[in-house]
Order: C-alpha cells, then structure tokens, then sequence
C-alpha cells in the first residue's frame, strides 16, 4: 500500500478555479477519479470487518499527524487512542486530514463517549491552530459527513478538516455580512441574532452553558441546527476549553434529539470560523451548522441557491425540544 | 381528485426568508409534506403505467395553462398536444408550473422529437413572457430534473417554472458580476468569455449557429456543460426563433453525447435569464447550464460552496467531442 509522502503539498494535478459569473471556488481534482468508488453515484460504505479506522487497522492508513491522549506513533508502534488524525490517502488538495473520533466501529457523533467527544472537539482545535501556523493557509473547513445520502465513503465515526489557500466564498460572503453589520449597528450580527433567539424563544433547541443551539430563521434543511457560543468569539481554536467542551455536549446532545425525531438520519456539518490568514480583525463569531440531509437537492436549488423547507424551523424546534436527550 | 384554485397566488404557509450571514433567500413550505413521497431520501419515480402526464390521463392533471401546437383546452376536451403545460399540484410557491415535453412516456430531453423540442422551448419563452406581464413577479425560474439523483419525482420528461417575488441570491450574485465587469472593461462578461472559449477551443463542445456549448472553466461537476447565445441577448423570452430553435438543438445534441459518454446519466438543468421586475437593463447574457450529478454533495461543499470535481473541464469536453450525436 502506497503511503501519500508529503500530505501538505499541492498535487500537480489539483487546480483552484474561480467562476467569472457566480465568484463559487471549485477545486479540480483529477487524481481524485483514483478514489475506490470516487465516481459512483450510489456510494456504499465499507463493511466494518474492512474498516481501516477501526482499533488494529492502523496500519491501513497513514502515520498519525496527531493522537489523543496524546502519544507519539511511529510505524507498526501504536500506543492506545481514544481520537487519531491522519492524513486523508485520497486528498483533495494537499492539506487534508481525517480526524477518526473512537477505536470503535460507531457511525453518529451521538455514539461517542465522553471522553472520545472531548478529544475530538480538541483535536478540531489543535488540527486549526496547526494550519494557523503555515503561511500558505487561509483557511481551515472542518466538516463531517454521516450516512452515504452525506457523502460519506466509511461509515466509522469521523470528521475530516481541509486547509485552503483562499477563503472560500460560502465563508466570505457571511463575513461581508458580519462586517457590514458591524460598521452600521456597532456590533456583531450574530450576537444580536443569538440574543433575539434566546429572547424569542421559539427557534432555541437547548442552551448549555456557554452555548445556544437553534433552528437558524432561513433554514434550508428539515431539522437544521446551528450552534454557537454566546459570547463573542471569532475563531474556535481561541475558545476556551469551557466553551469547548460545552459545545461538544451540546452538540451530541443536539444529534440524539435529531436521531429520536429521525432515525439513523444522514446529516453532514461543518465549522464557519474566522479566515486564519489575514486574520479579519473581530469581525467573524464562529458557529457550528448541522445539515440533517432528508431532502433531495434538484435543479431549482442548483440554480438559484434557494432550498424549499417542508418543515418551519419553529416546528423543527418544537419537535427537537420535546425530545430530550 | 382536488385541483389548485387560483395557482398565482400565495399559498398561506408559504413564507420567504433571508439568511442574515448569508444572504441565501429559502422557501419555507410546510403543505409540501403532504406532497407523495415528498420526504424520503430515496424517491421513486412512479411506474409508466400510472404515470399522469401520458397522453390520455390529462384529468390527473389540472387544466393546462398552454397547450402546443396551440389549442384550448377545457376539462373533459383535451385536444392532441405534443407540449402542454399545467400548474404543478403540489406548488413550492404561489406561481408554480410544469411544463411536459412530450405525450409519450420517455425520460430524457435526448428523446424528443424535433417538434416536440420545438414547442418546449417556445413554452419556456411564452411561460416566461406570461411572468413579465405579472406585477407581482421578480424572476421565473425555468429548471429541469432527470433521474432520481437529480430529485425527479416523476420520470415522465417535463421541465418546471417557478416565479418569485424576488430576485434569488444565484442570480443576483451573477448580475452583480456583470454589472461590474460593464463597468470596468465597457462590454459583457459572458459575450467575451464566450470569444476567449471560442478563440481556444479546449473546452468547446459544439457550436450550432447562434449557440455555443461549452464546459466552462470553473465546471462544479463531472461533464458540466453551458450553453448562450454567442450574441448578447439579455432574456431568454425576447430571444429570436432563431435562437431559441438553435439552442434547442444544442442542448438535445449535448445531452445525447452526454448519455454516450455516461449512459442513463441523471442530471438538472436551469436558465439563468434576466430579472423580470426591476429590468436591470442590458446587463445580463442568458445562458443554460448542465449539470450531470455523477458525484454526491457533502459537507465540505456545503460550508464552503465550493465544489470537488474529479473531472477537469478540458477532459470532458474532449470526451464529449468525441460523441458526435
């Protein structure tokens, strides 16, 4: 088996492309097409006797960037990991990791210790301040995809975190927002929406300490779920190990109110966070969206970046609420 | 069996709504639950045998709002028509139609007949015409679904219209491109991309006429192909015979080297034309884009709009070359 060498250059064969028309960023990727089932529109997941994230598979994928508890790993001397991050063998663009969050053969983030929750939170963590360090990165995309309608290629429990050269235009058109918003109400946007939720009440899924979860007012998906901390914070690997581990526990809380609504839904979600490289001030407040994938995306959206919601977000929240965790 | 009354109106339960940190506009439409099958991951189209937009089933359909070759149409009168256009049953919003390209039960535009490709693209120009005229409509979204993957939920061939009272973010964010490269550089984005694609060749697929096909630059998918005229022509509903007949040649011709290339392909399509309500001038060039879905969207598409494509542009407009029609 082939091991990628260095894991943070740029293939040859990718190539970022940006659309005259639209301003969307696309990576061309054509060693992609090389992917076991890369090109399949039913994409199945691997059976978990196959699967290389599990506990005595480790050497079916690379040498870890990072383990926790924390321990050093070298070939064929894998000390025992709760949480282990390592470089995707089918990168999309040179930076690309896959943060494998338990031993254990789970598939939902609401399958995780407490302990496996908390390593991975901090993994996200340290993964995003270890590309804050490279001059070439503008910015970190945490993201994880659960069920095949996700896109998920394994089905083991993992998050995956790709470092860009730019800032994608899904990130920079909310921080436009953001900064417009604090030039004209001298304060940030999403402090003001976060404090009219918990005022309104009827979008709030669950507050846990330091953090909100809510169904956002425009939500494109049945039962989408965002999660923020309350106070300020631009960038989530400068949050607080309180808010840190409030957010995970609000999060697979979040995720078992989901699955009692949804049984094995598919869902995928990711971290919008302040660009690392120029930092843009205080402008961002980072915040977690969680996309429950029962809906199908056709031509209508495609074309016109509108999502058709059958469900209100009152009513999702409603429904999330009565179902306790 | 229950026929929507007044199909131009607003459906009570229909709300639009504004992403803040976005910008993305959503449709929340709570009656669409009710909708067959309207809610499950994996939809089904419904067997031919049952299927409602076969000539002789006309009374599972509403009364047609146009009928080609022209003809009135009156509950229980049904005359021969090779297109025929009705208000969807299950409308997303107030203006909702659907147009069906053909009496026979098959599947792909790649199918039609030439009449039958004839009058379904006067019907996106008369349909569009039809919005112009309404006070109340912003923009009318012609779009078509092919194949499950694509979220059809009937296989019988048929494109859908969609008029909204406001100008989606999709749109708007390519007429502010515009805007802004007539400012800068005193003549159309689109008229001068299409001289440089001609002027180059690598990624030309076809040109017929008055039309070019195109894979374009920064293609989000495997085989994505666009499609304009080559003069600048603002709405695709003040678009000459000519034109109209031209690129419905193109886009069957393109389709069916699609199908050669990838057989039984699943794919959307969309016109991006201009506003109707404000006019925003002379500043937008219409245009057809292609979608084949062969690759499945995830998380890290959704967080950063930014799309994995596996196949460069220049390989599949090779590929498509080869396939003559």
């Amino acid at each position: 088996m082939n091991r990628p060498s260095a894991t943070l250059d740029q293939p040859s064969s990718v190539a970022l492309r940006q659309d005259p028309l639209s301003g969307r960023w696309v990576l061309i990727a054509e060693q992609r097409a090389a992917r076991p089932q890369g090109f399949v529109v039913t994409s199945q997941t691997r059976p978990g006797t196959l699967c290389p994230f599990c506990r005595g598979h480790e050497a079916e994928t690379p040498t870890s960037l990072a383990s926790y508890p924390a321990a050093e790993e070298s070939p064929g001397q894998v000390p025992d990991w709760l949480v282990r991050v390592v470089p995707n063998k089918y990168p999309a663009v040179g930076s690309h990791e896959v943060i494998i969050e338990s031993p254990r053969h789970v598939v939902s983030l609401a399958e995780l210790t407490d302990d496996e929750l908390h390593w991975t939170f901090i993994a996200y963590r340290d993964r995003l301040r270890a590309l804050a360090s490279q001059d070439d990165i503008a910015y970190g995309q945490v993201f994880k995809n659960v069920g095949p309608s996700a896109g998920a290629s394994l089905e083991h429990v993992h998050s995956q975190l790709i470092g860009l050269p730019i800032v994608p235009s899904g990130v920079q058109r909310e921080l436009d927002h953001f900064r417009q918003h604090a030039q004209g109400a001298g304060r940030c946007l999403l402090c003001e929406l976060i404090g009219n939720e918990q005022a309104d009440g009827t979008r709030v899924v669950e507050q846990s300490g330091s953090c909100l979860a809510w169904c956002p007012y425009a939500s494109r998906f049945p039962f989408e779920v965002w999660l923020a901390p309350r106070q300020h914070l631009t960038g989530f690997e400068q949050s607080s190990l309180e808010v840190i581990g409030d957010a995970a526990m609000l999060a697979r809380r979040v995720l078992a109110r989901l699955e009692a609504c949804q049984p094995k839904v598919n869902y995928n979600y990711y971290l919008h966070t302040s660009p690392l490289r120029p930092r843009p001030g205080d402008d961002f407040h980072w915040h977690l969206e969680i996309l429950p994938r029962l809906t199908r995306t056709a031509g209508f959206e495609w074309a016109t970046e509108m999502h058709i919601n059958p469900v209100a977000p009152e009513t999702a929240a409603n429904l999330l609420g009565e179902r306790g965790a």
